[in-house]
């Protein structure tokens, strides 16, 4: 293309290519990113060239954002700006933006002095043209999107692509080189910027916190990340708290505390606070730059006094690293007033200033002025570069925070060196013959994940690793706490790869933070609660969605989740501890990124665990038990299961060869798949003629048509599986509705008939809870009678007995507090030709305990 | 019933039975609840009987907490205790409950002093057995569940219901007296206890904070809830932060830190920390009870201090209000150690400390001793009431926290007076003939809603209600702020009707509060950010589920929703803030809760929102646009289709009176209505006759069938209006699967085509998001073509025509930034007999200024 940059020797931008950049990013891997990590400096307050350069960037990374919101053409004012110039629809934040500019112009200076590796992560994503404006001054922009080069025609193009149709978004992006944060949904920068710190140790991570999103719960509790954070082992993140004292519509909380207050919550926070304030009341900001270039050389003094100690085995308790609380006015050096009202440090400035540029000659004059003030001409060439005594402020390759590998991940990323999970498996002589915690078996297998991939694999979960049953971790590692620690304490060690917090936010935030940065992980959670981080989900899935289309965007691990202590096992916690929709809600997102999985015990979890943990770009949901759970599949029958997604479990059913079923009985879960089961033997003994297949889904996503999801199964094998014309008694773990609205498509899909999560259920023991929202054994028995052709009249008598039964049942646990012997102590093994006529003669039995 | 209790005059609980509460509600209302509000008194050191007292509750209320969670039988351990005295399952929480119920007998102390209206709010919901403890000596409990008397029959049911089928849940739950707060998610007792206190001058919430629970993002945001409150106006919040110091398996941040460090953070919080700690090391309870009745008379005494000096007037900046932490051992008073384990101030106290009491008889021996430390021959007499010693520690009637109005918000309800919305429509000459915003016409209204009821209705907000256009409501009341106000400041003020914090949490949460203490109010946030709140919508819904069923329980006013911005029109923000999938998630919950509204224009928001207003224990979802839109219906039409909740729109159609349409064109949402309505004029135009109906659908679960929600329509009323054979092309606002869903059961489901928003859209026009989602006109006319049958040839012309408009349109918008004016100065009135044809030949036109 004709208008791409021309990098020069004198661009130092230009000297290491993001795309090309497998070269410093193994440097990374390899910890020698830094040839000099952690150097101590005395303070320098900037000297008159250096206090002019950070100062142009700037001016110039100000005037490139104001450029992008209002610009059509003419980008260089090289001619009077007329209303043509200027687009018709105005759209974008100027208000934080000035703020992210100043902070990235002197995090440059500090990368280039001390070669320090850096992520910037902006909090007010919203401020995206500041983004694109300092990567395009970097070079990096016009190195990943050549069209837009470093000259007029490349800065028109940046301009008008702005929030345009067909352009790049308003906010942060996946688009924004440098952003693993996207512009949106706030509350969410510190626990990213911690979760890439994690195993990062020499990796510095500048977070701006705006102060519209430290009212956000998300945030407010994220300060405490530093708890969590290991001196040695980690890298550092340095919060930058910027007041600029508005909302869209409000002062912000923090900017009107008394100062002391403000002062005492950041050291109530466990850090030291370091105030920079400055420009209001039209203060020259060169005097704002030396305060800040001093505080950031202080605090990058005291950063490296800490990492000094951690290194040494010196620090004792928690670190109390530095944070920075920057005050400057909002929407800093735009017109004081417009029409008379004043605009620049309110409200105002939040969005676009200036909203009637075009409306009139003395608007678009005000508009022309405020460009002008930042003196394009002295900052950008005859070409529409920016000048060299401006680029010389941009670090070298990729210490640029635009084009660090740290905001790619995938150029980071190590594949897992994952143990045989079969090695893990269970043995399973027949089906049901034995019972295991799935979980607890995947804990063990886990363990030596972690040993195998000591430095890019944690788990992170609210303070419920244990009670999910994965504990069988600890045998390699510990849970991660940099807080007090006391001997009676256990399994709490300064590093660790267990990250617990009761925090969802925070879980969800760190782990996504981690993978942008191209590391491993899992969370583990309740599965009702999983729902506290809808709408972070949704956010990931968006940011996977786009980074697809993104060339120079590489591939990072999936984001594992792991519900268990599901809805059906709440018998400690009952109805408010019971959701299953979070599966609804991911099903909503875009079919490319999201997989749910239902193993049945614990072969199957394991084998879909192996499978979800060598995947990238996706969102993977699995929801598995852990109280012990019969065990119905053989490693080998698992994998082969699981490979498939779904399929007939021939041993299950009582369907003849070359013949249709006369009912399939299928079911998507761990509990489902029991009653189904039992389901099945009890029509084996009292119908057995009746040809029942019994299928499982492991794969919900199978259901889907092919044309609707990647994993959907193609309509003649679901026909064959389903059958196109006999009933489908289906037993599902979520809310009915989502396996119609998967099956929708299918030709048989008026005969299935759902049974699930009904939204009933108060009750403590397992079958209780099944028969309240009707999933129960005898239930699907009655349905199979109901919708069989003939057979309501034939079985009317064994109809009746299951509703006879399911009363005993339900009276049994009313009066007793567990449940009834007989489904109790049910097993597939015995009751498949043994039979299941004990059920009238064991109801009465006293004892046996199932707690 | 036999073993109903028998109320003495010597029992004070008697006094008041809460059923018949009505005048001392109505005390409560008219403002008289305290006669001596907020008094002040010197600190008074617990006397010996008095501290005995105190204690003696204490004791009795963990007796019957753990008797709760242990026994089937013998309650009063007459015998001694057996196996088969204890339950088979062993569930619920211990941990919390002794701490929570020694905050109760003090608050008790405190509350019998002063004559203090005073609500509890336990964070620590699990800890439901010491709930019901409390109630039940309180006399509360007996009251309102006659079988439960205070007896030794009555007792045993106590215990035996507590988490055992067909009982009571183990967490705080609708069914415990005194509690508008339920265990189960944790983070936000803090804001609900803020909710409870706006517009309750003369109530004291006490709110324990688990320090679990100020883990949570949401927790840690509602601190700040202090700059809200308005010291003359509402009531006082008093925090206490419970330090037991650990959660499910680990330690808890705040217990962890130092001592200084969480001072700093109260401070920093804005409150003045006081700390009670003790009964560590077999320290004696009467030390702590001692520090405790020191610490709340102090408490006290500031807090009537601050409130002397709101009412003259004389307070300065933001109260600085009291705050209590309280450090006590988890689990306290149970076994030191069980089978050589330390369980006391531990972890391992945080469920069932003595899992395997069934076990041996050694740990049934374990239990028996533990239960007998509290010595209950001394607390409860021969036939098992407690002992008047005990129960004058309860205050009278509606004073004891178990029996407060305040927390069956429906006895203090008020219903709104409501200004006609009829006087507040827009004239409509003709359908579409006018725009206007919807929500700006709403605010209007709300501004009289607010003058009509100034102190028993509010909007909270994100910092969103100006952008959401309601800014209509700053004609009469300001939004409530009581940190530092500015002159530059606009509608701030120490009291207003208006809250607004950028928390979507503290919203919810604040108006949870508020609603279930007996007011009225809405949440108006931007759509896709309603995610945030997702599980806490979920929990609201499971409380409202269940109150429904128990007598006591009265009606509350109904949470409403206002989701504007909506996913349509994100011109400024783009991809990152759109998901219409709260609709999805709420529609998951129960039939009878949950009611989903989409008003299509000025008038139907009107009525919708009267309607709303009026109901009561429902969440009303309502999705409404705030850009300037079409005007369909005048007011009276507005208010007939919107009590059809759907219906054909015959102006808008070509069908033949008496026969058939060829097609439906149905829509739900303004800008599929909008869409809808302009596919509807191209086909009179192009296809005059082909019998086209235009169906709008305003209440969305009109769609479902009658049987499965009660505002299903019946299914002929359906056939009738959908056709049972004929194609439905349906626009619909969100993901396209829901009308799938609703419309499952219908006869002619299968006739449905729809189209709706598809997680597609970085743009910043209006209609290239639609068409990026293929959601618009041009696509809905070829959906027309391809399903009438015998049309596609017919009308392949105009099929190619459709094709190229839209890819006019695309590269219109493309080239420009704005809509190409055929689409963005389209209306029906002109369209309507005047044509469409003008299409080509202004695609070309310059200006058209729709921004």
């Amino acid at each position: 293309m004709t208008d791409q940059a021309t990098p020069t020797a004198e661009t130092p931008a230009a000297a290491a290519p993001i795309i090309a950049g497998e070269t410093l990013a193994a440097e990374a891997l390899a910890g020698a990113w830094n040839p000099t990590p952690w150097p101590t400096r005395a303070p320098e307050p900037l000297e008159g060239e250096e206090l002019q350069r950070v100062n142009a960037w700037w001016r110039a990374a100000n005037y490139l954002s104001i450029g992008q919101i209002y610009l059509l053409d003419n980008p260089l004012l090289k001619e009077p700006l007329s209303r043509n110039d200027i687009k018709p629809r105005l759209l974008g934040h100027w208000g934080t933006t000035p703020g992210l500019n100043f902070i990235y112009a002197h995090l440059n200076r500090i990368i280039q002095q001390r070669e320090q590796a850096t992520l910037y992560v902006t909090g007010p994503g919203h401020g995206g043209p500041g983004m694109v404006a300092n990567a395009y001054l970097d070079g990096t922009y016009s190195e990943v999107y050549s069209p837009i080069g470093q000259n007029e025609e490349g800065m028109k193009r940046l301009f008008r692509q702005f929030s345009f149709p067909g352009g790049i978004p308003s906010h942060d992006s996946p688009e924004t080189p440098g952003s693993i944060h996207e512009g949106g949904e706030l509350g969410y920068s510190l626990s990213h910027a911690y979760g890439a710190a994690f195993d990062n140790p020499n990796l510095l991570v500048a977070c701006v916190i705006g102060d519209g999103e430290a009212e956000t719960g998300p945030l407010a509790t994220s300060w405490h990340s530093n708890k969590f954070l290991d001196a040695a082992q980690d890298g550092v993140v340095l919060p930058i708290l910027h007041l600029n004292g508005y909302k869209i519509a409000n002062p912000t909380v923090l900017a009107r505390i008394p100062e002391d207050e403000l002062l005492d919550l950041m050291r109530g926070y466990g850090h030291n606070p370091h105030i920079v304030s400055g420009g209001f009341d039209d203060e020259d900001p060169l005097l704002v730059h030396q305060r800040m270039a001093e505080t950031l050389d202080e605090v990058l003094n005291e950063i490296a006094e800490i990492k000094r100690q951690a290194a040494a085995g010196t620090l004792e308790g928690t670190a109390r690293w530095p944070m920075i609380i920057l005050r400057t006015p909002k929407g800093w050096t735009c017109p004081k007033e417009i029409d008379g009202l004043p605009v620049e440090n309110t409200w105002r400035a939040h969005q676009v200033p200036l909203a009637n540029a075009r409306d009139t000659e003395a608007h678009t004059r005000i508009l022309e002025d405020w460009l002008k003030k930042y003196k394009p001409e002295e900052l950008f060439d005859e070409n529409g570069a920016p000048i060299e005594f401006i680029t010389q402020l941009a670090p070298r390759g990729e210490l640029r925070m635009s084009a660090t590998p740290f905001a790619n991940g995938g150029l980071l990323r190590r594949e897992l060196d994952l143990p045989d999970f079969r090695d893990y498996g269970v043995e399973v002589a027949s089906p049901g013959a034995s019972d295991d915690s799935a979980t607890k078996v995947l804990g063990d297998w886990l363990a030596d994940v972690i040993t195998q991939n000591p430095d890019n694999f944690r788990i992170f979960g609210p303070d419920e690793t244990a009670s999910n049953r994965l504990q069988g971790v600890y045998k390699s590692t510990e849970k991660q706490w940099n807080s007090a620690i006391w001997p009676i304490d256990e399994h709490l060690a300064r590093a660790g790869r267990v990250m617990e917090v009761l925090s969802e936010h925070q879980c969800e935030g760190w782990l996504e933070g981690y993978l942008l940065t191209g590391r491993h992980g899992i969370f583990n959670c309740y599965e009702a609660f999983i729902h506290i981080i809808d709408s972070m989900a949704n956010q990931h899935a968006k940011w996977l969605k786009v980074s697809r289309t993104i060339p120079w965007r590489r591939s990072i691990s999936s984001l594992n989740y792991l519900l268990s202590s599901h809805v059906w096992r709440q018998d400690h916690n009952g109805f408010s501890h019971q959701d299953p929709g979070f599966i609804d809600h991911m099903v909503n997102k875009k079919a490319d990124v999201v997989r749910v999985y239902l193993p049945v015990d614990a072969n199957t979890l394991l084998s879909t665990y192996d499978h979800c943990l060598r995947s990238v770009d996706y969102i993977n949901v699995v929801v598995a038990g852990k109280q012990p759970a019969p065990n119905w599949l053989t490693m080998q029958e698992a994998v082969a299961h699981c490979t498939r997604g779904l399929g007939i479990w021939p041993w299950a059913g009582t369907e003849v060869q070359g013949e249709e079923p006369d009912v399939v009985l299928a079911c998507a879960g761990d509990v489902p798949a029991l009653e189904t089961l039992a389901a099945a033997a009890l029509l084996r003994e009292h119908l057995p003629n009746l040809k029942v297949r019994v299928v499982n889904v492991i794969d919900l996503m199978r259901l889907e048509s092919a044309t609707e999801h990647p994993h959907g199964l193609a309509d003649d094998e679901f026909d064959t599986i389903f059958t196109t014309t006999k009933p489908v008694v289906f037993a599902y773990h979520g809310y009915p509705s989502l396996i119609h609205r998967l099956t929708y498509r299918r030709t048989g899909h008026n005969n299935l008939h759902v049974r699930g999560y009904k939204e009933e259920g108060t009750t403590t023991t397992p079958f209780d809870m099944v028969m309240l929202n009707d999933l129960d054994r005898y239930h699907l028995v009655m349905d199979v009678i109901d919708r069989v052709p003939g057979l309501a009249i034939v079985a009317a008598g064994l109809r009746q007995e299951m509703q006879d039964a399911r009363m005993r049942a339900r009276a049994y646990t009313r009066e007793r507090g567990e449940d009834i012997p007989v489904v109790a102590n049910w097993s597939w093994s015995r009751s498949n030709g043994v039979g299941v006529s004990q059920e009238s003669s064991t109801a009465d039995d006293t004892g046996g305990d199932n707690s």
